[in-house]
């Protein structure tokens, strides 16, 4: 008998929802901080965003320290959550043990938290590296435990 | 007794699988403008895309406004498209109404196209502004409901 | 009746879900690719990645071009692997012939593997955009059929 994996009344799927969905919208927020960011300093991108007579001065920049660390952060955000989100809907399929499954999903989500409080305050390193490692560990073990069910 | 939502047989799917599809592949457009944009400008960002002994004086660059242009708007489709996807494919295991899940598709769509075309002619801000929040506020209103659900 | 697709006993989801993670990993090693060239040519973007007192005159830079070729070819995975495999995911759902879909995959696959060494060693051109186009017309046409299906 084949059984459903991707309703609500799977334990599994319905933790994965949780942290797929908060780690989404931790990324999420990137965007947001981006453009404080880009308010704060006056480091707009493009001409049109600058308003027009009010500051003579303003060019567009790409460059601002402090625009590109948000950005910089969005991008390791990308790089690392969105495979997280795809392997894990993966991982769904491969019916694992609800609780080690669980121990990926939480463990996932706190270390990309962290990464993003150490690349914003900024810790000293290896803090943000750390986070980026574990978090980088997580997903790969949910793609391993694919591999070897599938292959 | 669980119900299959991942079928073509619900309506509520197939409208996904419909505006998934499209705004996926508005998003891959962007890497045809932006190979079409270094032609025209003769921007390549690798010295081996120079054609060698034509033309002696061009140089690999990184930093041409017009290609850079589409390029933000290519990061910014990333940083936004995939996330609806990704949280709309949660969204379907939630069972959601049919008509409100049909207009969060809808309206994600077409804000997003809106913002491709701010962005490109460019139109004046809050145009472009407009068409991100819009998309930001479908796709954010559906992890609230999806997180409602399964907390 | 209605059918299971998103198991492990249908072969095409199966197979996806090979190709699929496979692609997922061969981007994440972008990640430690990056990391290996920063460290070789001592080009970090954030001040507190560089040692203390160690070497005082290195400053944090975002233009080596070493570092920033890898760097460009993840960004290039992102823009590809991910519509990918979300219009990966979804194809399953529209139930194609195991065998057109198998070839999907696996073109899919090796074309970006191709790409990778391409850009990398670098061949010259086009290798690399024949590797990025083939890889392209794949996700282009599972896209294709699924608006066919469900329009």
């Amino acid at each position: 008998m084949s059984t459903l994996y991707y309703t609500l009344s799977n334990t599994v799927f319905r933790s994965f929802l949780f942290y797929a969905v908060a780690s989404v919208l931790k990324m999420m927020l990137m965007s947001l901080l981006t453009s404080r960011q880009r308010f704060r300093k006056k480091a707009f991108a493009n001409p049109e965003d600058i308003k027009p007579g009010k500051e003579k001065k303003i060019q567009p920049t790409t460059s601002d320290p402090d625009v590109e660390r948000v950005r910089r952060n969005h991008l390791n955000d990308i790089e690392n959550v969105i495979p997280f989100v795809l392997i894990g809907f993966c991982y769904i399929a491969c019916n694992p043990d609800p609780n080690i499954a669980l121990w990926h999903f939480r463990v996932f989500f706190f270390s990309r938290l962290f990464h993003t409080f150490a690349y914003q305050i900024p810790l000293p390193q290896p803090s943000r590296a750390l986070g980026f490692i574990i978090g980088l560990v997580a997903t790969v073990s949910m793609a391993i435990q694919i591999l070897l069910q599938v292959y």
